[in-house]
């Protein structure tokens, strides 16, 4: 059946046992191609009936149907016309993996972060009602992503403004791993609440059992039931910010949520629809192991095993560092922000429980309250995606680098990200802590470095941020001494005459590659690891400005304002003018495909830093003989 | 007896008619100090009583109390030991705005922006109970920063946490100007709640009654207490998020507000005490128009008009633009975050109410709305200050800038704001924007390029970013055309055969200034008018680099990634080898004093750029000499 859905419309004559089936049948699909191409899973399957009713009750494009973070949004995917192409999930030129609107009609916003949703939508219901237009919008958001302060601002500013909107907070009981905070245990209360929920469901029939009864005793039968609500446990926190909550409903059940749905529509004030799912429902393995399967990468749809073993992480490798030196030390605390499995801080909460903090999607709250513990003498670590590090943008600069406070901000998923894509990248971090005075900026190159950044941070009094990839490379014991590190240390791999790479990061192998490369070639090529972007090693950036014929800097993230930019700022200040290139990615949002596609898109590939040199050396030359 | 109290031991023993008395000298203090100063009188006077209360109950610095922003902060710091420094507030070495931990123990942290004290706090609190202390940890939070997303992340997190924590909620029933958004309307409907109110403090006064009840009968009067509570309107919003909600209570009565206090240190879980406050309290003209004494200029205490007229401001400006073209425009519209009276946007809302959007102290859902307008045809302009851009850093990445979005940030404040100092800075905004793919940063030189600049973002079909300072100049019609600009468009002013400056925003008059000066000194400097941050105008920069001994960057943003380094990459990708300085804001943060200081400290004065260029002009000349 799935395979002659071409677009919504050819769901809504279907009966609610057909769109069963049909339920099914996406699951299938869904479990087929993510065990092929990874993604994300659990939440995906949680939320198949929910994109099912929302089409069947809605009209999009012309209804606006947003779903927050875009975790939740595989079967709307497949209900929107991409059933042909859902092979090509998260590949190059393929689909996304998230919302966007290039791609289909019916994605109204792209989407990536999490918690924006209703903010977007009350855009949308504000820019409806100045046009004078009726359409719907219904934002699908997560109890996990609730957890984020904007949800609070969104629903703050919808509920007092009582334009007509929809919000479905779609409970799973979790958000990427466990639930945490206080709304969580509300949520589960409202659960709970079995008696309210038959009495509220025995009224709610009454007043559908009468579709004909005229409006004012139908508002004063609901005016007496929200009465009486009132006096019970219900969704008074939502009720206090201007919202009639309805629910909570079984989020499996198509009929059911089309009908609370159709009686929101008719609404006219803003409606918050609670729905129970299961996350990863209808493949068990999801089901029980819903964390594991949220981000996966390529199973056996069968076993749910992992395809490959994955490489150590070096999430793990910090982890461990970080339990290590805890025993000993007891100011290291650890916060994350829902992503204590994906940093691998797991490893550290069930060694130290006491000192683990996570805080669920609130980058901002796990900030602040890490400057609070600093300010108690702790020594906190942030453990943080680079791309959910821009949501605390503003808590690093006032509330921890003004005051110079030692928090070490453990930036995962640093650099190219692959698959997820444009929204994930992690290619800001560099140029956005640069220019925060007090900050200490550091790329180890592999395992070994990482773990001596991190003991040189317990030394540092002030913020500090270690970026790195997810996967660690390790170069082996000779390549690097074990003594402690300088702020600021490079260090100088292999000299060259011709050129001198300054490489951060993971870019350190791709510089020994490419001077491996150059020297088939005949050209000589240094490379510095410039594990420090602030600051920097003033001498040796002198030695090696003065002793090359042309310099290079390259790295993992926006060329713009970055690393590179930096080594001109000194070298204009010094006036020393030996060319240099600033290789880098280039300031344009990068899409999904695999790292090694991505690298080869930014021109950050060893092929195309080869030629770069090549090509620029060739100038220098040129000159340097009509001179 | 103001002069006498060197520290809040003083305080602990005077009885409440004796503090009354005090009240009213702290009152006189703030007033005489602020009318010659300047600061943000309407909320530190009204939580006189407040501070009064906190520090009689409390034993700072070992009890640990924190001001949100700082507004409220001035009384806290009379109390604190800095009465006899209290008439150099705001000023260059004089004591701060806000709060500063360098300044006194009695200052727990730094704050300056809102909404983050219970994350601070909540982190106190862990430390405080990893460590095995008991000291109370108290956070004291207006209504307005209640609109902040991070309070709603921290109150979850803290009431989850069964932490022993007190947050005071300082209703004064609005936030920097009236309250927007549905907790406002809830917090009126619990001021309003008088019968509820009386038979709540009947209750509690049976239980002072008792006090040497024993512990299990407390629980269980304390308990059905808890039970009758939920059963009618009350604090279950706070209730939800685990707090133990105590109020309303009337915030100008010290013996009410102690003994509130005193019993909420006794609790073993997080407390939220509601305290009723009016802003201005105790000075008829800022009680009567609070949010005009907000963030006041110096005044005249006794008829409370302002010692000067203010000068035409380029917030003024930009809304009576907007509300020009808006007559024909019907896509215009105008969002900011609780700043309408500041950004000058309280003009446009009178015109197009239905078109003005103030979401209250709430940045980031601002942007991601604006995201939301945008998709839906409308042309949203986010009217905001540099250093709470900071805020919506990631909105601004992910939802506008990534779906290129025609959304203007009208940013207020840029630069060098003075008297408030290091934590309202706008010196971020050009390095922290000019990395981010899709996006144009503009800044005018006076109020007529101004004018151009948004009639220009109207054709502009992404986002936009404009920045000026608060105090507009018009250099003159002379000195340029009313013709449209096209992106990238920068204007040579007079041309230099031995430096060229590239001038960005308020710095183009600084660089005039400098070229008239040198000329004396015969010294041919030409100026452009780089008005374009992003992107740049590549021609006239190649000119000007081709044309000239030397080169020089001048703005008024962190040197460090700000837009002498953009001129320097390109500079390198085209192999010249002119000479540049960067001259801008060094890599630390500037504190208070007034802008020409802080001109000075920074190096941008007229007389430290003069200096910079001769120098470097010196150096240059002996390198041309001996080569």
């Amino acid at each position: 059946m799935l395979e002659k859905i071409t677009s919504p419309k050819d769901i809504k004559n279907l009966s609610y046992g057909e769109l069963d089936g049909l339920a099914g049948e996406i699951r299938e699909k869904i479990i087929a191609t993510v065990s092929k191409n990874g993604g994300h899973l659990s939440s995906s399957l949680g939320a198949v009936e929910l994109s099912i009713a929302l089409h069947k009750v809605f009209d999009a494009p012309r209804d606006k149907i947003v779903f927050d973070v875009g975790h939740q949004c595989y079967a709307h995917k497949l209900l929107t016309g991409r059933y042909d192409r859902f092979d090509t999930l998260r590949k190059l030129d393929g689909i996304s993996g998230f919302l966007r609107p290039d791609e289909s009609e019916y994605d109204t916003c792209a989407t990536g972060h999490a918690s924006t949703a209703i903010s977007t939508c009350l855009g949308l219901c504000r820019a409806r009602d100045i046009m004078g237009d009726d359409f719907n919008v219904v934002a699908v958001v997560g109890d996990g992503a609730l957890t984020g302060g904007i949800c609070y601002e969104a629903l703050s500013d919808a509920g007092n403004s009582k334009t007509r909107m929809i919000v479905v907070l779609n409970d799973n009981e979790m958000s990427i791993s466990h639930n945490v905070g206080a709304m969580s245990g509300y949520l589960t209360r409202l659960r709970q609440s079995g008696w309210y929920r038959n009495f509220k469901r025995g009224t709610r029939n009454a007043l559908d059992a009468v579709p004909h009864m005229g409006a004012p005793a139908l508002r004063f039968l609901e005016k007496m039931r929200d009465l009486i609500k009132s006096l019970f446990i219900d969704g008074k926190f939502f009720d206090a910010l201007g919202f009639e909550y309805q629910g909570p409903i079984n989020g499996h059940d198509i009929a059911m949520i089309s009908r609370t749905l159709m009686r929101a529509k008719k609404s006219y004030r803003p409606v918050l629809i609670h729905i129970v799912t299961k996350k990863g429902y209808g493949y068990e393995y999801a089901q029980s192991h819903p964390e594991l399967y949220h981000g996966i990468s390529p199973f056996n749809a069968k076993t749910g095993m992992p395809v490959r073993s994955e490489q150590a992480r070096y999430g793990d490798i910090a982890a461990n560092e970080l339990s290590a030196l805890a025993q000993s030390d007891a100011r290291i605390c650890v916060l994350t922000a829902a992503m204590a499995l994906g940093t691998g801080m797991t490893a550290f909460a069930r060694n130290y429980n006491d000192r683990f903090f996570d805080v669920g999607i609130a980058e901002e709250h796990a900030v602040s309250m890490a400057a609070g513990l600093a300010l108690m003498g702790m020594r906190p670590y942030v453990a943080i995606y680079s791309t959910f590090l821009q949501r605390a943008y503003d808590q690093i600069i006032e509330d921890v680098a003004l005051q110079r406070l030692p928090v070490t901000f453990l930036i995962d998923r640093a650099g190219l990200v692959g698959s997820d894509g444009e929204t994930h990248q992690g290619t800001l971090d560099m140029c956005s802590l640069k220019h925060i005075p007090n900050i200490v900026i550091a790329a180890p190159r592999d395992a070994r470095d990482l773990r001596r950044l991190i003991r040189l941070s317990l030394e540092i009094d002030g913020p500090m941020a270690i970026r790195y990839p997810k996967d660690a490379c390790d170069m082996g014991q000779g390549m690097q001494e074990n003594k402690p590190l300088r702020p600021g240390e490079w260090e100088l791999l292999n000299d060259g005459e011709d050129v001198i790479i300054l490489a951060t990061g993971r870019m350190v192998e791709r510089a020994l590659e490419v001077s491996i490369e150059l020297h088939g070639k005949n050209i000589r090529v240094g490379v510095i690891d410039a594990r420090f972007i602030k600051p920097i090693d003033e001498e040796l950036l002198k030695l090696a400005a003065d002793g090359t014929k042309l310099l290079v800097t390259l790295e993992e993230g926006y060329v713009n304002g970055g690393f590179g930019s930096t080594v001109l700022e000194y070298l204009a200040e010094w006036g020393k003018t030996v060319p240099v290139i600033n290789i880098g990615i280039p300031d344009v949002f990068v899409r999904h495909g695999s790292v090694e596609q991505q690298e080869e898109l930014t021109g950050i590939s060893r092929e195309s830093v080869c030629k770069r040199i090549m090509d620029k050396l060739n100038e220098v030359n040129d000159g340097d003989n009509a001179r």
